[in-house]
């Protein structure tokens, strides 16, 4: 796969088509990031993207993310101030400067807004993220997966506070960093650990933003986008249909829900996809046609364009698209941390391009 | 009033008395404490007690106390690795060494477990508070009062996390450092402030630990132990009793609920003891007799021993005394962090001895 150098305004809107894809339905939605990154790029140019490999062994990085409920972040546009507390807290902490930002989940809009926090920051961002996708939970890392002990997780709230929290394990990280969300008001900046760059290689995912950028690429100007990013993925189309059931409800700083999809010209089947700010899983007739680790994506099926958990609405004629996850999550304790039976599916694991023959 | 100058096995006892009338039924009961107390003081001798006039300008001083239920923590002992991480962390964000630590509240357990800790960090303690009484929440301390902006917040919990929260206001320190104590086990350790003595000067209440000490040394082996407590602290008996009826519950990382005295041996008067962790206010047919930040206990009657809020019983023959606060409580920013209507009372503030003329 080829590189990307930086990030102008011409591959920040692919970027934004690709991580909405491997957002899966959440890590937020991607458009008020977009503004808030164009205007970034506009005011101070393109954000330099850069391999692990260019970076020496002690150079510190910062993968952020946004924390909290979708249905909340989605209305407020991103801060401009929470990233300077957070570098002055994790410089503070570290005892040194940082020299890069990283996405801590490729998907939805904490894809996008690392290119704002970079740009603020004046710092290039690295070509990696630490899901390939995005997880509801501050454990759900590749650095967790990789066997890094989380040496820090700092959370900016809007209102200005900011913790430091030295968590120890991964299962903590996120009881303490959510509870000072939702104190904070369900919506805030978070780092989730300070890598070094010796720390990163192997702990994290490389190439996810150049992956991102390619995604979004594949369906511009396609004849048939939803064909076209089905190839890009090779990825399965589970079903096409209407929504015709949503449920959804924000409470303990997460979206959970689900929504079933009746295929239109077919036999009128129903398919379920279930949601944590995520989509973890699609049932039919009570059997698993996909789940997580391996990712789903809910996208409008003319315009292949994904549609976020929090912008599902009664009517909308979708596709579900599942494919493969990163070799990672597959291992054992990347099934533990991630798989159905960390969010309470009493379900073991199967691949999705493992899953029958029923299915497109 | 004559300062002391250690803790000593003799004099840790009647600071336990103390700091147990100055609780007005919380800040925790002392019990335990006080074993773990003796246990240190037994095994690396007793702890000096510094007067703030003593240190220099730039020594840092850590105000400590437990955070969280009382009825979680009466069923705890007192750790004895949470106080080293504390110490790390709160050095590791000053940039240096802590010289003492201070009880942030000298009543009920946290004006005893200090001892513990300092004991075990082999520092001596700065004879002051925080409140000169017991206040169930973070921002309810008199560097607060002050105007001391809050530079720091770290609860270390019994797991083994720590979280350094730089909040924006006292208020949000309580919010967030609340959320982390609760995801925490509803019990930890807590440095609210870290203050030079410099910072500390007119912003701490002194000789606090000195005044605990003479307060337990008055009753013992007095003829009548309750007058003799009265007369120490200028108190009013408002009611001698039975405890007839009794509500409790924890929830949010307190205690909450009230207790109603009937008078023995009189008109058959009913006085409610309203609580939040302490003693808040007390009633009597629809009329205040007292209320905070002017303090309240409620003590055995034979003993005048105080009793804590969690272990308040029906059929308890009990005294409820009141007497007057410190005057940085009656400001006006000390009525707006702790007066009445900051726990929800739509009543002003009347101080204790202008109150009727119808208690004893």
């Amino acid at each position: 796969m080829q590189r990307v150098h930086e990030i102008d305004l011409e591959t920040l809107d692919a970027l934004g088509r690709g991580c909405a894809v491997l957002g899966t339905g959440g890590g937020g939605d991607v458009a008020a990031p977009l503004i808030a990154a164009a205007h970034a790029i506009r005011t101070r140019g393109p954000v330099p993207i850069v391999q692990l490999s260019d970076l020496p062994n002690d150079a510190l990085i910062a993968p952020l993310s946004g924390i909290g409920a979708p249905t909340v972040s989605v209305e407020m546009l991103p801060g401009q101030s929470e990233v300077h507390r957070l570098r002055e807290a994790a410089e503070r902490f570290m005892g040194g400067p940082l020299s890069a930002v990283m996405s801590s989940e490729i998907g939805g809009s904490n894809g996008v807004e690392p290119l704002l926090w970079a740009s603020l920051l004046g710092l290039p961002i690295v070509d990696a993220d630490g899901m390939g996708r995005a997880f509801p939970e501050v454990q759900m890392v590749s650095m967790n997966v990789a066997g890094l002990p989380v040496n820090v997780v700092i959370v900016a709230d809007l209102a200005g506070n900011v913790t430091t929290i030295q968590p120890i394990d991964g299962d903590w990280s996120e009881r303490i960093a959510r509870a000072a969300c939702v104190a904070g008001g369900a919506s805030a900046l978070m780092a989730d650990y300070i890598l070094t760059a010796e720390q990163a290689r192997g702990a994290v995912i490389e190439g996810s933003v150049s992956h991102a950028v390619h995604l979004g690429q594949s369906t511009v100007g396609a004849a048939d986008p939803l064909e076209a990013l089905r190839s890009e993925l090779d990825a399965r189309v589970l079903i096409s249909g209407k929504i015709v059931d949503i449920e959804r409800r924000t409470g303990g700083g997460f979206v959970r829900g689900s929504v079933v999809v009746e295929e239109i010209g077919g036999a009128g089947r129903l398919t379920r996809v279930e949601i944590q700010n995520e989509n973890l899983a699609v049932f039919e007739d009570g059997e698993v046609l996909a789940s997580v680790p391996d990712l789903i994506s809910v996208v409008d099926t003319q315009t292949a364009s994904a549609i976020s958990t929090e912008s599902l609405r009664y009517g909308q004629r979708v596709s579900v698209l599942a494919w493969p996850c990163h070799p990672l999550w597959r291992t054992d304790r990347g099934l533990t941390i991630a798989g159905p039976r960390a969010f309470g599916y009493a379900i073991d694991y199967v691949p999705v391009e493992k899953i029958g023959s029923s299915v497109v």
